[in-house]
């Protein structure tokens, strides 16, 4: 059997200039970079183009496990067996980051037979969009540094700069760092740190803006220190802004590549799922809404995490309305709920499947209460037994959700049309009544308290005194009448890693609350974040490799 | 009158492939980053054209002075000039770096009508080559501190790591700082630094290389640290020069873009000029000497530094045999040689002019010794009065070399004519003797007198304490058999920028010498050397902007 590299490289790729035309994208609403990726013009969302808005169809998942689940997989298999069903489809991604690439993780662009191609550049330079964020950011970072070296004119206070460096590597050598040594000529000595770059505001704001005059607006709101009488000190103040924006003016256009069947697949921006709301950009869902029937797109993590931040950030900002959400479950992660180890997940066992399927049971309840309807996607594998399928495919019945096996891993679109039918199915006779889960003119306290009963279970929130004092500077600043973004643990509903399943009678601990002002949104910390990954004792990069014949090597 | 950018804005520029066309590249040879900019595979250099190659033009100028030679824009206009003869001109130019044009330089893209476009692409990300290079550098940084951090088994040594990060930035802040603060899980603290992207030994590798393959060996013997036993690691024995080579799969090829008159230009690689060679890539320059009929090139600076390291490192590395030299001179120029204040430069002074004059007639008696014919361009001035021009002209024609007066800057191509056919003259009538000044195989004090008696004109070399010691353990681990690659001031023959014209009785004094064993020179440095520049009180960024129609502001 093949892998996933070999599968890619073997992809029979069409001139992404074909895959463009399909959509009835035009020559000029296109840039080429290479013959198999273009970035679409934004103008392209203006154009009358006599065809309704599509249907906006989002993938997410129950809570990972180390079994693994597959939603980018679904994601892209899902998008082929539209496609396959002759629909016109166009699936929206998460781009990549060079970091992860080179240390454990691997990019994010599908599996087996539902993959994004050119796999290879998909996963390096891309377009470039990360490294333009990268200079944008570090550009402001300079900025900050040489104002106060140049006389400190807003009397910015170097103990409390929030904005950080960042570059797209795992480095943990910069996660603390002391900058400006050396003497009068290299300026003031200060604390400081990189992140990795997809973890930067300036990521988050690009998802989230809706044109480049939004972007720059956003990027000037970013708040980037205080000054010695308190008050906050923004990008717009350093008056970069507008260089900012210049640096960013390609990368603000998303990214069009092709699937291994030739579906047409937007990949555009990539925001860290933890400080950040992890979907791709407004803009990318937007255009495959615009250009197909279809827009099928990912929310990073499990529901809870990541639907929840897709529906209440990414949706309100960018007036979108899911139409159908689809729950990619495993039968192997559901029993790992249910507390079967790691090593084990390969006996059928009905019994923990029973036990641990409360944690799909919890995540459709919470989608629902957005007003949209769920299809549970099976991802299927080797080791399912036919009495858990059976199992599965009844609790959901009783649920009244649709449920349909995936074999896209090992099929491609064709092993998800039973998946594609029971969308459809949806999409013609279920209306969306979405509606975000709270009001963000709420105060932080309230905001978080609805999220924390309603999506996680929780019986209450409990704060860090760090935490109450931030709390309170944020509205002091008037600057909390936005969303919130929490940041915790995927691996559970609650903020505790280790408590799988439906865990109950438990508190949600809010340590740090930091704002987001140029994105809009408050983050909420209900433990460490880690912003600037490390490389592993043999990285995957020391595997990586290009021959002499252009053959690439350990990519994966 | 328009300014630059202005002129720039206005272009009528061809489709790139049409460009591409012209000089004989099919589809299949290129890559298009959007509509103006391509990039063109390795594999043209091996194809059977049936043609013969080009004649190498090298651009370069008298000591750089602050009224400014114009080199490069005499190098485009020439090119542009040859094109209105019809000859088949390809100009091979170096790509800028983001960190100036936020600072105060501005790009490198010509002048008036004599510029490269599309300009505003050129000067903010291009194709990306720079970010290739910044991520390539940081994995191998960030490799260092890892393999530091999970054992040390190649037991390097944290305070004699030489391996910086760099970041395409001017910013200060970062030029010496302390990394892996923060206790066990970040790492191990050290002393450390970011340099300029420009100035990594990537930059210098990418513009010295022959193949992708090349590249990868080199980067792989790139000198990273010592060991606590005082001996060498390279990059390969942290095995990633692979990934690194993966990085760089597309940024070792050569990049096409136009001159407003829509003469091809190849512009890569722009490695620093002080701490490296300061020329574009050997295969930028091998691409446009196989595709054009001329290849027009420049090296960076004075004569003295640029040319020098030209003809001694990059012919060496690339078997290059340059056919004809330009010297760029400005009258304005020369008269600041002979004593003229800045100020005055505009009043006529034919005896302060014949001063001067010996800073030219140095670069030139400099370029006779390789073995080339030179001609003089004299990049005109509306101040130049006509007895300083028949001066000039006269002491050319004196010396038996060709002098061109060159309207370039105002006139375009068609300014360029009469010093393109002074070019076109040499390149008939004088076949090129070029040999290099000195044997590599000599030991390093050795070729460093060959270089300082023979083009600076100084009497003998000092070394400082610190100097010996280094080049003597460059000499016990063998790697000393490289040419040399001089730092020094820019403004001098010697290495005091204040010695103007054609200075005497001085030594050159080095105070270091490193070597880049993976680029292969020896770097000697005979002053302070700034690798990460700062920005401004007030940085070009705060002037740019981009409007909600497009329009760039600021960017020049």
């Amino acid at each position: 059997m093949k892998n996933d590299i070999e599968i890619a490289q073997s992809a029979e790729m069409k001139p992404i200039t074909e895959i463009a035309a399909q959509i009835g994208l035009q020559e000029d609403d296109i840039e080429l970079y290479g013959k198999y990726k273009c970035k679409i013009s934004l103008d392209v969302l203006n154009k009358d183009t006599k065809k309704e808005e599509g249907k906006l169809i989002l993938v997410t998942a129950i809570n990972p496990t180390p079994a693994g689940e597959g939603k980018s997989t679904v994601t892209v298999g899902l998008g082929q067996a539209l496609c396959k069903l002759n629909k016109n489809a166009v699936i929206a991604l998460r781009e990549p980051s060079l970091g992860p690439v080179f240390g454990i993780k691997g990019g994010a662009a599908g599996g087996g037979y539902s993959q994004v191609v050119p796999m290879e550049d998909i996963n390096l330079h891309f377009t470039g969009d990360m490294h333009a964020i990268t200079a944008a950011n570090n550009l402001l970072g300079a900025a900050i540094d040489n104002h106060i070296h140049q006389g400190n004119n807003l009397k910015i206070d170097a103990r409390r700069i929030v904005f950080k460096r960042v570059m797209d590597m795992n480095d943990r050598a910069l996660r603390n760092i002391v900058v400006g040594m050396g003497g009068k000529v290299n300026g003031f000595l200060r604390e400081d740190g990189f992140m990795i770059t997809v973890a930067s505001e300036i990521m988050a704001i690009l998802c989230l803006s809706n044109s480049l005059m939004d972007l720059k607006e956003r990027m000037g709101n970013i708040l980037v220190a205080y000054n010695l009488d308190g008050e906050p000190v923004y990008c717009k103040d350093l008056g970069v802004q507008g260089a900012m924006a210049l640096l960013m003016k390609d990368a603000i256009k998303p990214n069009l590549v092709q699937t291994l069947e030739n579906t047409p697949a937007i990949i555009h921006g990539g925001p860290f799922a933890n400080i950040a709301h992890g979907c791709n950009s407004i803009l990318a869902t937007k255009m495959a809404l615009k250009l197909g029937d279809y827009a099928i797109t990912e929310a990073g993590f499990g529901a809870d995490l990541g639907a929840e931040k897709f529906l209440d950030i990414k949706c309100r900002y960018g007036g979108l309305k899911p139409d159908c959400v689809v729950i990619v479950a495993t039968i192997r992660a559901l029993k790992h709920h249910g507390g079967v180890s790691k090593e084990k997940l390969s006996v059928p066992s009905v019994e923990a499947l029973s036990k641990g399927i409360e944690n799909l049971e919890k995540q459709i309840e919470n989608i629902k209460k957005y007003g949209v309807t769920v299809v549970v996607a099976i991802n299927k594998f080797i080791t399912d037994s036919e009495e858990e399928i059976e199992f599965i495919e009844n609790f959901c019945n009783n649920l009244g959700v649709e449920v349909a096996l995936a074999e896209v891993w090992e099929k491609g679109g064709s092993g998800g049309i039973h998946l594609a039918e029971k969308v459809l199915n949806v999409l013609e006779s279920q209306e969306s009544k979405f509606k975000c889960l709270y009001d963000e003119k709420l105060c932080i306290k309230e905001k978080m308290d609805v999220i924390s009963k309603e999506i996680y279970g929780a019986d209450k929130v409990t704060y860090t005194k760090a935490a109450e004092k931030q709390i309170k500077e944020i509205e002091d600043l008037g600057l909390d009448k936005l969303p919130i973004c929490v940041a915790k643990t995927q691996y559970s509903l609650s903020d505790n890693p280790q408590l799988l399943g439906k865990p109950s009678g438990f508190d949600m601990n809010v340590r740090e609350v930091r704002v987001s002002n140029g994105a809009g949104f408050i983050v909420v910390l209900t433990g460490d974040v880690m912003t600037m990954p490390g490389l592993p004792k043999i990285p995957a990069a020391n595997k990586m490799d290009i021959l002499e014949d252009g053959t690439i090597i350990g990519l994966f």
